[in-house]
């Protein structure tokens, strides 16, 4: 279909809920969606390359992207800045394909005021008592922290009123499977593509 | 997923685009999906049922339905009387099950002014070339009446604007699983969701 620009879906929910191992399965399905690249001031390490694995940069260069709003989010972790440039999206949408970024709570609502025009999708636990269970045994959480978690991840559902879609992840693949129709059909939207229809009726 | 209702989806386009084979190659696939009943003032037909084929009234009846503003969208044909009547959608979608409706456009806006919420597919030939071959190929239409389809069509396309998705009949099997996406993804909306998730933390 005619010379359509790409579309940003960002996916994000609760800390627990399964994000990267959603994301890690849709990858493994579908090829043609591009990973956001992210940018970050810490160092390369053996193995990664520029543009790959990160885009890397000083935390000069860094403060002056976040001072001249050339990032789409970012958050500081560890002493490190890490970001998402959004030059890189936009020249990958614009060449006609999907960027897909996998992102915390935070993170997607500074997505969301910076690229308002992304399809933001949340993944939801099938009940919070099982995201309690999921984190627990992830075994790595002491309990007190446990009961944090799980008070911001009440909080952080309240967000969900900030996403399009919410997607249930009871099961992977049905999860990944829901993922690709909204993929496909934001694709169909008449928003996004009542312009080039006509021009194609102009063009008869 | 949690006490959802049915969704109603219509599939409009111009004439001769393929709507009916669409629809037929989506019944084959997905049989979840209720067809919508027309009610007709039209006699039952040998091997015909109420209720399955049509629902059959008589004249008095169904212009009191009108009347009434029971009917989706009726229109007239050959001294016959067809329409979608109201009820019979509204409780299978109460029933949690989608209801499908293949329509003339004419139809169509009728149904978007009396049920807005339903879900607006439009069905979009390739090219206005093709849909041209298209009603010459079917054999049955003077030179004449082809050029006035055309510039039915052509009017018919305007009309996209009050569709909410539109997919290019370019190839059956694609449209129908473009079709079968946007039926998948409409489930998936915050907004249709987002009561029956909280609700869900508000019991846990």
């Amino acid at each position: 279909m005619i010379d359509e620009n790409g579309i940003l879906f960002i996916l994000s929910g609760p800390s627990g809920v399964g994000k990267g191992t959603v994301r890690r399965e849709l990858f493994k399905r579908a090829n043609e969606l591009k990973y956001s690249i992210s940018m970050t001031t810490r160092e390369m390490r053996a193995g990664e390359a520029e543009g790959v694995d990160y885009f890397y940069r000083t935390n000069e260069e860094f403060e002056q992207m976040i001072e001249a709003g050339q990032l789409l989010e970012y958050a500081r972790f560890v002493n490190n800045y890490y970001g998402t440039p959004r030059k890189y999206v936009e020249d990958t949408l614009q060449d006609g394909k999907d960027v897909f970024l996998e992102i915390e709570v935070q993170g997607a609502m500074q997505v969301k005021e910076n690229f308002p025009e992304g399809v933001f999708i949340f993944l939801f636990p099938p009940s919070l008592e099982e995201l309690k269970n999921r984190i627990v045994e992830r075994g790595t959480e002491s309990q007190e922290l446990v009961l944090r978690r799980l008070k911001e991840a009440r909080k952080e559902i309240d967000m969900m009123d900030a996403y399009d879609y919410v997607v249930v992840n009871d099961n992977v693949d049905t999860a990944v499977t829901k993922i690709q129709s909204i993929i496909q059909s934001e694709h169909c939207k008449r928003d996004r593509i009542a312009k080039q229809y006509k021009k194609l009726l102009e063009d008869d």
